[in-house]
C-alpha cells in the first residue's frame, strides 16, 4: 500500500477500504504519512464526500488511536452535550453549571476555535490558571466531586482527532459533513457518557449554512451512534445571528456568568432548552419537570456558585479575566429596524482583532473581542452604537453595513 | 486575503483571480503558505478543474517567478521538444542528437521522475560525472558548439514550477490537465525556444489515459502558446505499451546509445519521425526531405557520435554506467500469443525496484529496472522469458499476468 495511489483512489471518488484509511490516518499519526499528503487526501473527501462505510471505519480509527474513558465509577447516567460551534458560542459554560447542579454529572471534553466559531477552551484560558489539561483521574474525580469538569482532549484521547482537527482549520478543509461527523462523534464515543446530546447549530455563522446540511450532518451522527451503541439525540438550532451579545474569549466567560446570574434573552432561553433536555434524558423526568428543575438551579443561585466552584477546581481565578481597554465603537450611519446581525462576519471581524487562530501556530489574545450592543427587531436612530469592539489596534474602520442590516 | 478563504473559494468551485493564485503561489514559494496549504488547493485544482483565465494567469504567475532565457544569440530557428512523458520513454536522449546533428539547434531543459514515469535528468544521472545543473552561459555555449544540451531547470528558471513539481508527485495531484499544461508550458516558454513541438502521450502508461484528455491537453496547451506567441505543433502518439524495452535508469540510456546505432523497432520509428518534424519546422522544409536527413544522421554515425559528445561535454564518462547484477527472471506460465504488455503495472513495479520515488525525499537506484524480453503479437510458449528485472533486492515473487496478457 502506498499513499500516492490511496489519495489518487479518493481523487478519483473510488470508496476506500478500512485497511486503506487506516494506513493514511495512521501513518500520519506516526510521522510516515506527511501533512502536505493527508491535506490533500482531506480536500478529496471533502469535495468527493465519504460513504457510509468509510464515515464508520473512519470514526472507529479516530477511537482507537486512543483511550476510551471508563466512567463507570461516576453514579448516574452521564450525559455529554456537543454544539458544532458558532459565532459567540458559550453555551457549554451555561449549561454544564445548571445540569450538573441538578445532579446529572457533565463530563466535558472541548476543543479549541475553528477558524470564526471559538472554542470552548480557548474561552477558559482567559482565566489566569484554569488548567484545561486535566489528567484522566483529576477529569474523574472533579466529576463525583462536584459534577462538572471540562478539559481539552486528554493527550491519550482520539489523539487523531487532534491532529487531524488543526490540519483541517488551516487547509480549507473544515467544511464536510462526513468529517465534522467522524470527528464530533469519535471524541464524544471516547469521552465515555452513556448519553449524547447533540446541538447541530444551521445558519450564516455556523458550520452548516443550510438545514439540509445540517439534516444530514445529525442523521450521520445518530447512525454513528447506533453503530457504536450510544444514545444519540439531535436539536437543529439556528444560528444566523450570535448567541448572545458577547463574541471573544473573555467577553463570552463574563457573558456566561451573566446568563447564570439570571440575565434574560435568546441565549438564556437556548441554555434553559438544552439543560432541560439533558436533565430529562438522564433522569428519565419529563421535559416540564426538568424545566423546573432548571430554572431553580438558576434561579436560587446555585447554578452560578457551581460554575465559580468549577473553576476553582480547575486553578482559575475569575478575577483575572481581563478585556482591552482600548475600545472602537461602531455606530448606524442610517434608520430603521435592525434586521439581521451578520454572525459570519462578526466571527470574521473577531479573528482578525485576534481571538482566534488562522494558523496552527497563531496565539490569541483574550482580552479581544466584540460586544453587539442591539438586538434584532430594535428601531435603530442615526449615530446609535451597534457594537463596542475592544481591540489592541485602534487603527481599524469599519462599514456598519458588511455587520448590521438596518431597513 | 488569506489562504485559507482562496483554498475554500476553489473548494467550492469558484473561479479565483489573478491576484488570489498569485497570493497562493508566490506565498508558496517565499514561504507565508505551507506545503500542507498548498497540496490542499491543488487537490482542489485536481477535482474542480480550472477556467482558461486560470490557467493563462497561472503559467504567466510560473514564467514570472524566475527569467526567461534568451537564446537569440543561438543562430538558427531552435525548436523544443517535449514529451508528457511515459513509462521507458527515452525519446530526448535520441532525439536531441539526431536533430543537433542535422544542424537544427536543440536547447533541452527537463525534469526529475514523476510517479510511475521516469525523468530525463533522472536517466542522465546514471552516467557518472554527467552535471544536469548547467548555468545559463554553459547551456548557451555549448547549444554554440554542439548544437545540444540538457539541463535540469535552473536555479532561476520557473522556480515555482520546480516546487510544485515535486509537491504533486507526492500528494496525489498529478493528474489534471490544467497543472499539466502550467508546468510544461510556462517551462518551455521561459526555456526560450522559437518554436516547440509537444509530444502527448496517451494510453495506460502515460499521464493522459484517454484520447479525448490528450485532446483536451494539447488544445490547451496550443491555446497558452498562442497567448505567449510561441508556435506549438502538438502530436498525440500512444503509450499503451512501454516505449522500447528497457525501463529503468541506466537500462534506458543503454537503450538509446542502442536506436541511436541503428537498432530497429517501434522506439526507433518514432523518435524518427518525431526528429522529422522537429527538423521540419526549424528548415522550413517538408517532412521528406527531413526524414532523409535524419536517417542520414543515424546511419552515418552522426548522431551517435553526437551523443558520445554531448556526454562529454556536460562531463559524463558513458563506461561508468552501471546495470545491477542480480537478476530476477519472470517466465510465461502460458502459451499463447503476447497481447498487451501493462505499461502502467510495469512502471509501478519499476518505481518499487527503487528506479523512481514516492516521496520528495527518496533517493533513486540508476542501476535497476526492467527489460521487456518479448513484443507484442510473439508467440509465447510456456516458460518462455518475458522480461528480466534488474534488482538489490531478489526476495520478490511476481505473477506474470499482471503484466503480461498472453491469450
Amino acid at each position: 500500500m502506498n499513499i500516492v495511489d490511496i489519495i489518487n483512489k479518493k481523487r478519483l471518488n473510488k470508496e476506500l477500504s478500512h485497511d486503506e484509511l487506516d494506513f493514511a490516518f495512521n501513518g500520519y499519526l506516526n510521522g510516515t504519512v506527511k501533512d502536505y499528503q493527508m491535506s490533500s487526501l482531506l480536500m478529496a473527501i471533502c469535495i468527493n464526500g465519504m460513504t457510509d462505510n468509510e464515515i464508520f471505519d473512519l470514526t472507529g480509527i479516530f477511537i482507537d488511536s486512543g483511550d476510551v474513558l471508563d466512567l463507570s465509577s461516576i453514579p448516574g447516567i452521564k450525559v455529554d452535550k456537543h454544539s458544532t460551534g458558532g459565532v459567540g458560542d458559550k453555551v457549554t459554560l451555561i449549561i454544564g453549571p445548571i445540569v450538573s447542579s441538578c445532579g446529572v454529572p457533565v463530563p466535558k471534553m472541548s476543543g479549541r476555535g475553528l477558524g470564526h466559531t471559538g472554542g470552548t477552551i480557548d474561552k477558559l484560558e482567559s482565566i489566569k490558571g484554569f488548567n484545561t489539561n486535566l489528567t484522566e483521574e483529576e477529569f474523574i474525580n472533579q466529576i463525583k466531586s462536584i459534577g462538572f469538569a471540562v478539559t481539552g482532549q486528554t493527550k491519550n484521547l482520539c489523539p487523531m482527532d487532534k491532529v487531524i482537527y488543526s490540519l483541517r482549520d488551516v487547509t480549507g478543509t473544515v467544511a464536510s459533513i462526513p468529517l465534522i461527523a467522524t470527528s464530533i462523534m469519535s471524541k464524544k464515543i471516547a469521552g465515555g457518557a452513556d448519553k449524547i446530546l447533540l446541538d447541530v447549530k444551521v445558519g450564516d455563522g455556523a458550520l452548516m449554512k443550510t438545514m439540509e446540511d445540517a439534516k444530514k450532518l445529525a442523521s450521520i451522527m445518530e447512525e454513528i451512534g447506533r453503530r457504536y451503541h450510544r444514545d444519540v439525540t439531535c436539536e437543529i438550532t439556528d444560528m444566523n445571528v450570535p448567541l448572545g451579545h458577547n463574541i471573544g474569549n473573555s467577553l463570552e466567560v463574563i457573558e456566561a456568568m451573566d446568563t447564570l446570574k439570571g440575565r434574560k434573552g435568546r441565549l438564556y432561553d437556548l441554555c434553559l432548552d438544552i439543560s432541560s433536555h439533558m436533565i430529562s434524558i438522564s433522569k428519565g423526568i419529563s421535559y416540564e419537570e426538568a424545566k423546573k428543575e432548571a430554572l431553580d438551579a438558576i434561579e436560587s443561585g446555585r447554578a452560578y456558585n457551581k460554575f465559580l466552584e468549577f473553576v476553582k477546581w480547575q486553578g482559575g481565578d475569575i478575577n483575572t479575566l481581563e478585556v482591552s481597554k482600548d475600545t472602537i465603537e461602531i455606530r448606524s450611519t442610517k434608520e430603521g429596524t435592525l434586521k439581521n446581525i451578520r454572525a459570519l462576519a462578526l466571527g470574521e471581524l473577531s479573528v482578525s482583532l485576534g481571538a482566534g487562530r488562522r494558523t496552527k501556530e497563531d496565539s490569541i489574545d483574550h482580552s479581544v473581542g466584540i460586544v453587539v450592543e442591539k438586538e434584532i427587531g430594535d428601531i435603530i436612530k442615526k449615530d446609535d452604537l451597534l457594537a463596542t469592539l475592544y481591540v489592541k489596534d485602534k487603527n481599524l474602520s469599519l462599514n456598519p453595513d458588511d455587520y448590521f442590516e438596518i431597513v
